[in-house]
């Protein structure tokens, strides 16, 4: 694929500087790229990179157009972390062959199910009695979709998918390969020293706008539904307990695990391996280092940590060992200032 | 679905109090049931919630039957939160569809299996070669049972599930969808730099009345099998390796991961994201706290406990900090006690 | 199988001690092992269960050879545990029946795939178009590879294995069920509160003799490819993110996270559950123990360590109170230093 820089100025709505007439055939980081790819500077620490580029052209901010111009032909772009963003989604789109609308033939569909006349379900894939399949929705090969469930206009669902029965995922998502929804919660009563089994009633329910990644699961609640709001991103192996609540836009990163109950405000992050307890209230705008173990309710927003800092093996066993002691060293600090 | 309040008190051997002729048609929380619902009072901390719950009707212990009449109707059961448990497995038997009994026409069945004339094999599955279903066992759409595996009686394959050659699943068992019963444990002999694998010889051998959640791995061992003992619970993504022993009715939450050659007690709990080391024995009626790393043997049943307590990210990055000097800090404190 | 002690000796290279044609027909470990099978000593900590077992004959290294003898049968070999590991090869194979060179006909082989004339494709496997499956591949059931994949020559995939689009793997490796290889990495810009896709237009590209564990996943590159070199391992559940490098002979165990664009050395390890931060470079020869974080590069070869030591309940709830007081205790313990 070759593109004239005046083309991608024109799609991202960015001022060109240089040759319009010049063409990239791809995209690179700072590091990698070529003469013939675009690349982009999106925080100011890159600088050292933007100057040593081989790219090109680049996509730069306005408050450094400057040293842009110095080097040759760029892209000045309001944000140009977004520019690029929407520069892929192009490319991608130009790259990627489109999905055959219909039905493969070795696909099973139960009767009963309804599927988009431009909805595509792939080879070997099962579509339950009941199920809805919405308009352009993309069903991978060997998905599950259970009896009564929903997939809605536009969203893409990756080989392997199961959504459950009842659980309805909204539009323009777009689920990996593995993504588990509506698995049962884990809920049991103890009796008599075994576990009797608190079926799941609920079920799941995903907004517009929802990204999953590989192998992550979304439990159905017990009574209520389990619910992923609108604009929610998922790592991989991601799991959510039955009746979580994800706020709107809220992403988490791979490995973090949500307990039963606990609710999730918008807009926040958690890093990779966080767990966030059940039962618990965090509110928007909360930003959760990786790591780190949420053991309770988080009231404002900010940032909150709570990893053990690795060291070399040496001297964490020492400091490991003294933290065992730790409210004994304040009794005996409290005692030496008490004689002080 | 509506039900008469006599006929649930009769299915639960409950004392009812109220009007018997009184129908339901859904379960609720006592925070979201209405006049149409049954809920249900589990531990003393939600008595607000029963002041003022809308529920129709509510399932409560003796020790609650005053406040419980002073609202309305009320079943009063030896153990609430058992009845309740009871109370959803009626309710889904009712509200779910039986499956139907057969191999499904897409299925893939090889010679020298056996399926019991009352086993369900969905679409899409495969049943290897001297592979064997149980009674009334249900298989789900794109399961994978391999060659010589055993699925016992009444138990329930959801989709995608894998169980490995030769692994055994008990009776009564659930195992959602992702599952893998059965891959190799990690093993392998250093060779010069390189690793030279270990094959494992062994199988797994998964008791009755097991439940596995979503995307969960249970290995096979290197020579001897891996076990789950009768009751186990095991939640969404847990890993357990090689030569493992979970013992009965021992309930492990999301994300925990059990390191080869460990013994797990019965009746332990573990929290979600709990790591336990190999090679190590706990013994029964442990409990561990979420996300707490068990690096050697626990001898004495109790409660252990072990995450870095989180905090706002300024306040964390201070302590962490001092906590990497807080050997020396130890030896400042002896100094100073020596001086005093 | 029975097999007499001078042909395992003349398999393993080893030094035969006692009756050549003395049989064993399994392998134990010392302590499970019975007089029909045989067993081996890798380390000195086992000499107990050496002096005991009954095991019919034993591989142990040259400095125990006496000890051996003293008891009966022995293979003396120069790498006991290398010896115990060829032995498991060799054993798997006299053990497994062999898969069955072609095309499943329930298999979906697009139009444009390349399967090699000796290759397996299992039951009701995809292989999209453009697909390339080297001499001797074996693809399990369910399994799909995407358009444009390249399988190398001796690689077996297990039942339910994902390779998207345009990912490659090397030669002989084994990816067990679940594993999905090129899912989207994870990668947002935000925009106006809501996150705006940046496509994932990179690949992931796998060495050879690379081994993954069930459920584990490899995400495909923001730009550049993700990889995985020749020999690394990897156990179940793992997380790879994009753009990461996983240096040759890496292993990895179970649970544990790769954060995007690390780059991890060769010949490193890393225990369970650790997490490993993205943009960061560990170099060659790391060991990383289980459930540490490492946050920040490590440019010193050896073993790192991060764990939150576990206690009982009462004494970690007291340590881990005063771990959020740790600063001002050492501001207090600064204080009283200037005051002796």
């Amino acid at each position: 694929m070759h593109v004239r820089l005046a083309d991608l100025a024109k799609l991202l709505g960015a001022e060109l500087i240089g040759d319009p007439d010049l063409c990239v055939s791809s995209i690179g980081t700072l590091e990698t790229a070529d003469p013939n790819a675009i690349s982009f500077l999106a925080q100011a620490r890159y600088l050292a990179a933007l100057r040593s580029t081989s790219a090109g052209c680049v996509i730069v901010g306005a408050v450094h157009r400057e040293e842009a111009m110095a080097r040759g032909a760029a892209l000045v772009a309001a944000d140009p972390y977004l520019a690029f963003a929407k520069l892929t989604q192009w490319w991608a789109k130009q790259g990627r062959s489109a999905s055959v609308a219909g039905v493969h033939r070795s696909a099973v569909v139960e009767e009963g199910a309804f599927i988009a006349p431009d909805a595509t379900v792939g080879a070997l894939a099962y579509i339950g009695r009941g199920a809805r399949i919405g308009a352009g929705a993309v069903i991978g090969t060997h998905c599950h979709v259970g009896g009564d469930a929903s997939i809605g206009a536009g969203t893409v669902l990756k080989a392997h998918v199961t959504v459950s029965d009842g659980c309805l995922v909204g539009q323009r998502g777009l689920l990996h390969s593995g993504v588990v929804i509506g698995a049962d919660g884990f809920g049991f009563a103890p009796n008599a020293g075994a576990w009797e089994k608190i079926e799941q009633l609920g079920s799941v329910r995903i907004g517009n706008d929802v990204e999953i990644g590989a192998n992550s699961c979304v439990d159905r609640g017990a009574l209520d539904d389990t619910v992923l709001e609108d604009g929610v991103k998922l790592d991989n192996l991601v799991q959510i307990g039955h009746n979580v609540r994800v706020g709107a836009h809220t992403a988490l990163a791979g490995c973090v695990g949500v307990a039963g109950s606990a609710r999730v405000g918008r807009h926040c992050t958690a890093g990779g391996g966080a767990i966030i307890l059940g039962h618990l209230v965090i509110v928007d705008h909360v930003h959760i280092t990786a790591a780190t173990v949420v053991s309770r309710s988080i009231h404002k927003p900010g940032q909150y940590s709570g990893a053990f800092p690795f060291d070399d093996n040496a001297s964490w066993e020492k400091n490991a060992a003294t933290l065992r002691q730790l409210h004994s060293l304040r009794d005996r600090l409290r005692a030496l200032e008490k004689k002080n």
